[in-house]
This record gives C-alpha cells, structure tokens and sequence, in this order.
C-alpha cells in the first residue's frame, strides 16, 4: 500500500487567536496531501490528471478528523496518507498527522471519482474508477 | 433546545477550480456558526464570552461533515446550529446547511470549553462548563 | 457614480494569533465586495455575469491596501465599494471599510474583463468592457 | 541585502473557479516569507522572535501586490524577500515571485515593529526597532 510523506510548515496566517491552528486548515494540508499521494502515485499532477481521466475532479463526500494534539506557527510536522479502500467510484484516504513522532491529528476523507455531467457545469456524478488507477496504489 | 439560524453567501473565493465550494470552507462556515450560537445563547460576543468565563478557547476534539449537494459563489445558503450534548467538559455542534430545502451538508464538531496552562501559553486543558452556560440553551 | 455597501462580521477564524484580522482576509472581503457591487449594478449574480458577458472572471492586475485601524472577531464593519474609473478593458474598484464612523481600511483594486484563449483553458486575455456594463454603474 | 528564497507550491485549494490563484492567498504566501526571512535573519522562529523582543507581531500598514502572470495548481513557484527600508519603527518587505525565471507577481509590505498597550489586549503601538535586528539583514 503506497503511502506519501508530506512535510508541512505550519505558518503565522494559519493560526487563530488562541495560538494554534484553525482546524479547518487541517482539512486544506489533507486536501493538498491527498493531491500529493496522487501525485505520486500516478506520475502526473493534477491538472494532468483530470485532463488524462476526462475527470472534473475528486469531490468529497465524507470527511472526519480526530484531533490530539494542537499545533502552532512554526512548527513543521509531516502527513503520512494512504488510501486504505477502494470502491466502484469512491476511496478512502486516511491521514496522520505527526509532530515529531506524536500522532497528532488523524483525519479521513471519502472521496468519488467524478465526472461533469454534459451540459450542466456544476453538476457532477461519480463515474468507475479506472483499474490502472488502483493498480499504482499497490 | 436553542437552535440558531445563520445565512451564508457563498463566495467566489470559497470555491475551487471545480467550481463548487473548497471542502475546508464548510468547516469554517461551521465555526462562524457555533460562534454565532453561543452568541445568541449567552448574550455576549466570543471575545466577551473568553474574558467572562476566563476561558482561551473552545477548541475542536473531533470533526466530520458529509457532503450531499456541492453549492457554488453565488448561492445563499442557512445553517441550523444547536448543541446536541453536553459532557463535563466537551460538548457536541451539530450543523445542517441547507439550500433552500434541500439538505446540503450536515456536520458535527465535538469541542472543549478549554482554559490555557498557567505560565505554557499553548497548552491547554478542558475545564468544567459552567451549569448556567449549558442552561442558556435549553 | 453607483456605490454598494455591504456589512462584513469579523470572524475568529479570520483572525490571526496577534488577535486582529489576518490581512489576506480584507482582500477576501473586498473580492466579496466587488461581487457585491456588480451584482447590484447589473442585477445578476457572477455566475450569470460570467454567462451573459461570456468571460471568465475579472481578475486582478494591482490591488493595494491601507491598513490604518485593525479589526478583531465580532466586530461588525462595513465597505463602501466603487467603480473610480473604468479603461477600455480596465477598471478600478476602491474600497473603504469603516468600524462605526471610522475609516479603518482602504483598498484599491484594478482588473480586467477578461476572457479565455481558445484551446487554452489557463490563458487569458483582456477584452474591451461592453459600453452597457459601464453604464450601469453611473 | 539578505534575500531569501522560499519555494511555494501552488495547491488546488488556492485556485478560484477561474483555476488561478484567488488573489488573496498571494498575500498569504508572502507572509509566509517575511517570516522565513527573518527566521533566516535572526536564527530563531517567530514565536521565539516575539518572546526575544516582547512585541506581539509585525502587522502591516500597507500592501500592494502586481500580478503580472497568473498560476495553477501543480506549479511550483519561488519567492525571493529581502527587507528594502528600515525605518525607525517600520520596515519595507519586497517579494518577488517567479514561475521559472519569469517574474509573476511582485509584493511590498510595510509593516510595524509592534508592541501591545499595556492593559488593552488588541491595542497596539510601534516600537522602534532595536539595531541588533537591522545588522543582521546586512
């Protein structure tokens, strides 16, 4: 199972009045690491991606996060992601987060594989994930 | 059970290349809309609220979301907040985000009535919430 | 000369750990308010704009701000938005954002009516500004 | 003049329906570097930075950006920061942006060397700033 290492730097503009990370941020490093596993895992960024498997992009439909431990600006923490199933059109892509060796935030994101549908620009439905795609989680 | 209504205009710059809402927005929809319900249950803005019960912050242990109608910059969209438990020291926020009436996301955050370590700024611990916080709600 | 003015609720998440809007977020709110104000001016949406006028957004090429008065989580403000002058395929939008009577914030922002290149979804270009836009602004 | 290099990598969630980069997170990532470069000037992170000299933050009084060519999810750019003037309490931070060797968008920040008033949280004053600071960006 094909797992990415992303190093993040928790930046000043990322925190709130209390000090430490807004959580909703925690959800834009997930969204930017599931992008690297794919990455990584196809060879291909995003744009190529999408162009390649005529796909709109890979919406959410479910996505929940435990968190431990806080973090604050300057620290630099790395996500481990993995997907950890694969369905007809949609996946699972489990997150941790870690500080040091502390697991401190654990998120999971249930994602379709998703296609516009003609004609309507904003409406989109899930369509068959490509086996070949799978294959390079392996 | 106190449950408040919040309108959000959904913006340009909320939304991806996708077109649609970027996921990590919703989150933050949400905390605008907790905080807009402890508004309304107490009386007194979140800055307010912090000094009054001596409090840091109510930071999130848990969070999750499901996403059932992607909306677009343009859409006017309501939340309906309410707290749907309260432990000692944590309570649970559930929040349903319609367009017009049609369920479009509905989450959940588990937060912390939290004060700071004396002298470790960025520590914290959950502290007892006050009996007539919880009172204020119901 | 038409000018818009649209009421922005400073929230905790905008906040940085300082305890005062992060800056990127005014130049959040003021993209807010130039929607706002073309919406008033043309009495549709962007997405119908975008539609009508076939373009592909109004980005910027300047934008600059004053920054005189912060603002904190639960302040409520207010921008008073214009267009100050319009080129051929140009035009200037000034923001002025007040707490109460106060002139907290000034921006300036210049774009461009701008449509796509054919067969280049990523490049653009600027087009002139059709004659009945700039009229209803007046 | 210390320069400072920081590479930024463009992420799908800092792109707009356009599938540009939402101008705003710009200003982000230029926050971003000032506080790399003066992490690389003094040798300590920020949060050490505000301990060391007791100031709350650095806020701005002024920003201005040129955006001459737009960039897309996937891209890596980099951004060359150096402090252009030192005035007694306040600073100008230049930021340069390439997309390989074409320079994309260029940023000025002013920003203040800033204390809190004692007894009022979210007031503020300028301070000058101390020479050992200055030296080292020479």
């Amino acid at each position: 199972m094909l797992t990415n290492r992303k190093e993040i730097q928790i930046e000043w503009g990322d925190c709130d009045p209390f000090g430490i990370v807004f959580f909703p941020r925690y959800f834009e490093y997930f969204d930017a690491c599931t992008n690297a596993l794919f990455h990584r895992a196809l060879g291909v960024k995003k744009a190529e991606m999408l162009q390649r498997y005529k796909i709109a992009g890979i919406p959410l439909v479910q996505a929940s996060c435990n968190f431990f431990v806080p973090s604050s600006f300057g620290d630099v923490v790395h996500v481990d992601s993995c997907v950890t199933e694969w369905g007809n059109t949609s996946f699972t892509v489990q997150h941790k987060l870690y500080r040091g060796d502390v697991l401190a935030i654990e998120g999971i994101e249930k994602r379709v594989w998703t296609v516009r549908e003609p004609n309507e620009p904003y409406k989109a439905k899930g369509q068959a994930i490509p086996k070949e795609v799978i294959a390079k989680f392996s």
